[in-house]
């Protein structure tokens, strides 16, 4: 198949931020041809790009997608409290058909906003590989290690079930396999040794939750001695597999060891801003010492949305606020966390994260005719302060269209949202009947 | 004219905030019909709502609207180089052409994004009166007070000119003018006294900036030996006409004082954030003192949207964060600071800030059919965390529909566009030619 798009500004986002004028050609799942000249090939789609945005699509580095179901459902309450009465109760009801339908309205939400690759930890994450695939999203796909019981494995069983899954997954074009032991707090060094072991027999990545809230990191100094980075590094999980999610409670030591470790980091403004938890990514920090870090929305219960435009925002006006500055995460590096970075820090920078050549064709163009991005002083600027997700209105993964002029190809809009509907109302009812 | 909006779900935002599902009957400027049962009148416009959320139209108490011809223009400096290198000397150069396109392009975005009252304060304040009438947006004009020669006025005259400017307003039925001295470090205790003295003349609001930055509390306290409210207070200008901006760096007595002299104060989150002040106007103490506080985008300069729907999360989400307390700032006390709030802050609110029969017709309504609005647990929770402006699918002002099906019918969206990019550009340049 084959893709052409005429008259776009290229926002590439290549080592040198280049903004082009031109057209981006597509043969089957490579970016062939940028061209500030007008290109004369043929091509299977041809698409009027008329001064619209083409960028690179965003990178989610953290979310549990089947969440969606539960968004807007409990806001506003205290964490222990949100998790213990409302997420836990209604998770352990959780049966593979509120996992596709849940699944299937986070792509639905992810492709209308422009992601185009996305980092998952959840139950039945097998299921979500599924309708992943089908829909043709990129996922990374975290099968979940935990010491407790899911609603899809005993515990003694989610070894044997994480390697099928990554034998059964690793071949794939668009699904990539991975281990994501839950946490430090819910998995015991044991577990982790046994992911390392499993991500280093089978070359994925790790992923795992850290320092997100104060009482985890009270809670794992208690029981180990050591806070969460540091617990992590005596059992040999900092390595350049492993991206920690949050990392909002960490110390200059943790940082160097981070450094030291070669991890990544998935940054989640919003998801730690709505619950609260006080803690900030240092960032500057951070990118500072080189860690690689992307941006995650974390899941729908805790954002309410998967919007990576929205998070951008949050991200950058955060931490200016936070530090008393705003100069600090400008827009341009905020749009590379989103998108070269993420790509860093699931070891894509070769393949995802920009528009050029010989990379990969996950690409989005967004609608400029807006009176948000009016005037165009300075693109960047818009799609970080200005844009919402609701502005993309084109999206190709891997060469294939998904979302053309806001139509979807390969989802069922309304059949989606009707399902989604049916099966939170299956799981948890609702307030407005 | 009637409109008549059928089946609709109606966030009333009455004092029970009623949520009823139902026909919504508006004759003249005034919603006469709220009715549970389908009402079978005659409208000259019947709008099939089909679930879509019937709300309040938005009411952003805190912006300059002509500011719009420099968003994006200047992101991510320091405070005191932003204003001195970009904002100050292009706002010198400012003239009625490029007021009357900054406005509609403030307007356009406004009205698409759901807000159907502000509280601006600008130059050529009375220009942009004349095409906020034109447009049909509810317009709260301040006249600014300033002690320098601005780009409309000499200081000797302005005094002169707000008088004239109110005269001429006062007896509108969408736009009210009002008193705006610019903020006690601009203004002398002599100007501060004859804004307050013309406010009572005329029977006025006031509006003006207070304790939106560290600096600025400094430089009052060292100028008059008081705190920015207290200085205010000194001179008399604490009174029920008063809304105060920012409120970031208030003390605990200042909010006391705030309190006994019956003064409003408008919240601007995304700004404050963007611009990096550090300080959290605090609204759990405010509330608590009965305060009315709105919500306010500030101008598009420094947010970078006039997206009220936006500033709604920022703002709850932010105090959560910063009191490491996520049942504060619930989803229905922000809808409240953007509408029933916001009016009392205007003192309108027996005419604005909900849908009751009797109030005057500021509807909007939200097209719910979308993957974020999915499931539908909690409209309110959606509202507030999931919206956008985007999602706002018709407006209606005083009873006038100024768009309906996205579509706007009192100002041309694409000239709109075309000459806030040419004047925006005889202002500044742009960097993308």
């Amino acid at each position: 198949m084959s893709i052409l798009i005429k008259n776009g500004l290229i926002i590439t986002q290549n080592a040198k931020h280049e903004i082009l004028k031109g057209d981006v050609y597509i043969e089957d799942d490579t970016i062939t041809q940028l061209s500030e000249k007008p290109l004369r090939v043929e091509a299977d789609y041809k698409i009027k790009a008329e001064g619209g945005w083409v960028l690179p699509g965003l990178i989610n580095t953290h979310t549990h997608i089947p969440m969606t179901l539960l968004r807007g459902y409990a806001d506003d309450m205290p964490l222990k409290r949100w998790l213990e009465e409302c997420i836990w109760p209604v998770e352990a009801k959780l049966k593979p058909d509120h996992i596709k339908a849940g699944t299937r309205l986070g792509l639905l939400e992810m492709i209308s906003s422009g992601t185009t690759s996305y980092l998952d930890m959840y139950f039945y994450e097998d299921i979500i590989g599924e309708v992943t695939m089908h829909a043709g999203v990129r996922g990374f796909l975290g099968f979940p290690l935990i010491d407790f019981d899911t609603p899809e494995y005993r515990k003694d069983y989610m070894i044997k079930g994480c390697e099928s899954f990554i034998k059964k997954w690793r071949s794939n074009s668009i699904i990539t396999p991975l281990v994501a032991p839950h946490s430090a707090y819910t998995c015991s060094p044991e577990t982790l040794r046994e992911a390392f072991e499993l991500s280093e027999r089978y070359d994925t990545l790790l992923h795992t939750h850290c320092s997100e809230t104060r009482e985890e990191v009270y809670d794992v100094e208690q029981r180990y001695g050591a806070r969460p980075v540091e617990h992590l590094k005596k059992h040999g999980l900092l390595s350049h597999r492993m991206i920690l999610a949050h990392c909002g409670w960490i110390t200059k030591n943790e940082i160097l060891d981070m450094k030291l470790g070669f991890v990544s980091v998935s940054h989640c403004p919003v998801s730690n801003m709505k619950i609260a938890t006080g803690g900030y990514a240092p960032l500057p920090e951070l990118l500072e010492a080189d860690v690689p870090v992307g941006l995650g929305t974390d899941g729908a219960a805790s954002n309410n949305t998967l919007d990576m435009f929205e998070t951008m925002k949050f991200c950058a006006l955060m931490h200016k606020h936070h530090r008393w500055d705003p100069t600090i995460l400008p827009a341009q590096m905020v749009l590379d966390l989103a998108t070269r970075d993420g790509a860093r820090c699931l070891r894509m920078e070769d393949k995802l994260g920009s528009l050029e050549e010989g990379k990969k064709a996950d690409v989005i163009i967004i609608d400029s005719r807006n009176a948000r991005f009016t005037p165009l002083h300075d693109p960047v600027s818009h799609i970080v302060y200005a844009a919402r997700g609701s502005d993309v209105s084109h999206v190709i993964v891997n060469g294939k269209p998904l979302m053309m002029d806001y139509e979807f190809l390969t989802m069922d809009h309304d059949k989606i949202i009707a399902d989604a509907e049916r099966y939170a109302k299956d799981l948890v009812g609702s307030n407005t009947d």
